[in-house]
């Protein structure tokens, strides 16, 4: 029986499993509930992926009872050192023909993997933000992914946020806003269905739900799109606080990097790269601002990519790689670049 | 039996009720629970207040079934006019022998009406903040009380948070701190009983506690007074914002306000008015800025003051004003200047 190689993807709310052969062939793969240890619990997390991993091993048609080679987590919560030391002990004592060998890393470092084969950035905007380097010996940095009440900055939530903000803050006379606020204002009370302001704080508080709040983001990609000049403000905001995010990290990258063929690779994750050419003109501003301040002139050129596929399959490679093994990986189908700017 | 006046504050966690006779003089008072109808509900609210009123009446030698005059109901979240309404009719329906007359204002109205005979400011900055305009007609307008999501800027949970997000985004090098952070950030992990960064996420979500949250501005005060310039730094924001809440409800005043001997009156209400001295240079610079800008020279000085009691008190005096009568009332007790200003 040849050798399998397995990667998993865990996030919050639901997780993927593929299975590999030696020479790269997807076998089968799995989808499962959320493995974030830090919100289920350990156990419950390593049955889970005891669970699809043996779910995947049924479908390519192998005996659950033989190991895999190697498997590799790219999990939501990897950083924790202590919760990863924990999670790795009960996944070898409890499930012996689980795998020969295990590696856990960051989803951030998974993704890395799934799109480039020695490291890059992963700049993620979704519901929330974060942004982390993975330089090519491994070694991971970052700024953000603090949450929302710490951070965010750059995600759905936060250019909800900023949008409400403005618009409470302009009524109040606390600060004038930097353009008329009649859409936001609209939106927002038509979004949340409430007749003023008041009525806002049940959805801030009470019923506080961060991807609905995070939901109101739609509308000023919407607003924006259409013309309006405060939602396109606030993207252009959004924009520059998330290229600000890659200059944060750009002291800590290994220089080879920015010599690849398109420059700095950058893993962009999350719903709102949908509305790039919104974010672009503030990306781009704190990108060149930065660069100059760092006087970082071997930073040339760099490329915004997409992952085409679940970052399981990067997760199935640092496995392997920890083993000895490396996987055949065609990247330029794994992730696709959208955008590439070479600085004048 | 000669007519009684009640007035109560009623506070999120804590209540207060006053007996006064129709010449000011107290003659009884009780303690109680919260009576914020927006946390308990209207039935369990009207059945504290009742609960409260009669033992007061009890402690008067006065009979419960005898009526009071009216009762003036001084309340956190008496702004909202559907919630009020409610309580007005739940009173009146279930307690005939409560009282002949009701008025429900705000806690901010309640304050004014303690400190000063016909309107002025309060401005709010305990654990959150807020701040409310009475003009003499009685009518009200304010800016901020929006709570942590949206604004409490100013308040000890924003100046907390302010320090921390410092902190945080100086070590991811997204925002250089405008001075050493060392201090703060050992406080912020002492304060929290962490390691490092990560430890205080506990803290932010799965077990945020927003008075506890907002204990660690104690910390940023004492450094201030220590001699921390970043902490001395967050004070003079904290004081400057707010002042620009003061700034945003100008254009509101009923000039006659400006015409008190000791200026505009502001009541000063919460914990971080006791950082005064932290507080005035950044207050004093919104503020003259501010007054420049509306060109508004009628506004010639401004007195902060502070309550000796009970908003309860202010609460009675507008109760009985609904009914033709003016509680006498010593101002000069009620509430003590601490700080004048006139400008130059």
């Amino acid at each position: 029986m040849a050798a399998l190689y397995g990667g998993l993807e865990g996030g919050g709310t639901q997780s993927k499993v593929f299975l590999l052969s030696e020479d790269g062939q997807m076998l089968a793969e799995a989808d499962g509930l959320g493995t974030n240890h830090w919100l289920i619990g350990a156990l419950e997390c390593v049955e889970r992926i005891n669970e699809m991993v043996n779910r995947a091993k049924q479908k390519a048609g192998v005996d659950p009872l033989v190991p895999l080679r190697s498997l590799g987590l790219s999990l939501s919560g990897g950083e924790q050192d202590e919760g990863v030391r924990i999670l790795m002990e009960e996944l070898k004592n409890r499930f012996p023909y689980l795998s020969e060998s295990y590696l856990i890393t960051t989803d951030a470092a998974g993704s890395i993997a799934t799109a480039t084969p020695d490291g890059g950035i992963v700049l993620i905007a979704g519901t929330g933000s974060n942004c982390r380097l993975i330089n090519p010996d491994g070694s991971e940095s970052g700024c953000g992914g603090w949450g929302h009440m710490m951070g965010d900055e750059g995600s759905a939530y936060w250019i909800a946020h900023q949008a409400m903000k403005i618009v409470f803050d302009s009524m109040d006379n606390l600060e004038a806003a930097p353009h008329d606020i009649g859409y936001v204002k609209q939106g927002m009370f038509s979004y949340f269905q409430v007749q003023d302001r008041l009525g806002i704080l049940t959805h801030l508080y009470r019923d506080f739900d961060k991807s609905r709040f995070a939901g109101f983001c739609q509308k000023i990609a919407e607003g924006a799109q259409g013309g309006d000049p405060l939602c396109q403000y606030i993207f252009r905001k959004a924009g520059e606080i998330l290229g600000k995010h890659i200059v944060a990290v750009l002291p800590e990258i290994d220089p080879v990097l920015f010599k690849r063929e398109n420059g700095l690779p950058i893993v962009c994750v999350g719903s709102v790269w949908k509305s790039w050419e919104l974010l672009k003109e503030g990306f781009l501003f704190a990108l060149i601002q930065g660069r100059q301040i760092h006087a970082l002139n071997s930073f040339s050129k760099f490329t915004l990519m997409k992952l085409k596929h679940s970052s399981a399959l990067g997760g199935a490679s640092l496995g392997a790689r920890h083993v000895g093994h490396r996987l055949p990986m065609d990247y330029s189908v794994n992730a696709i670049a959208f955008y590439s700017y070479t600085f004048p």
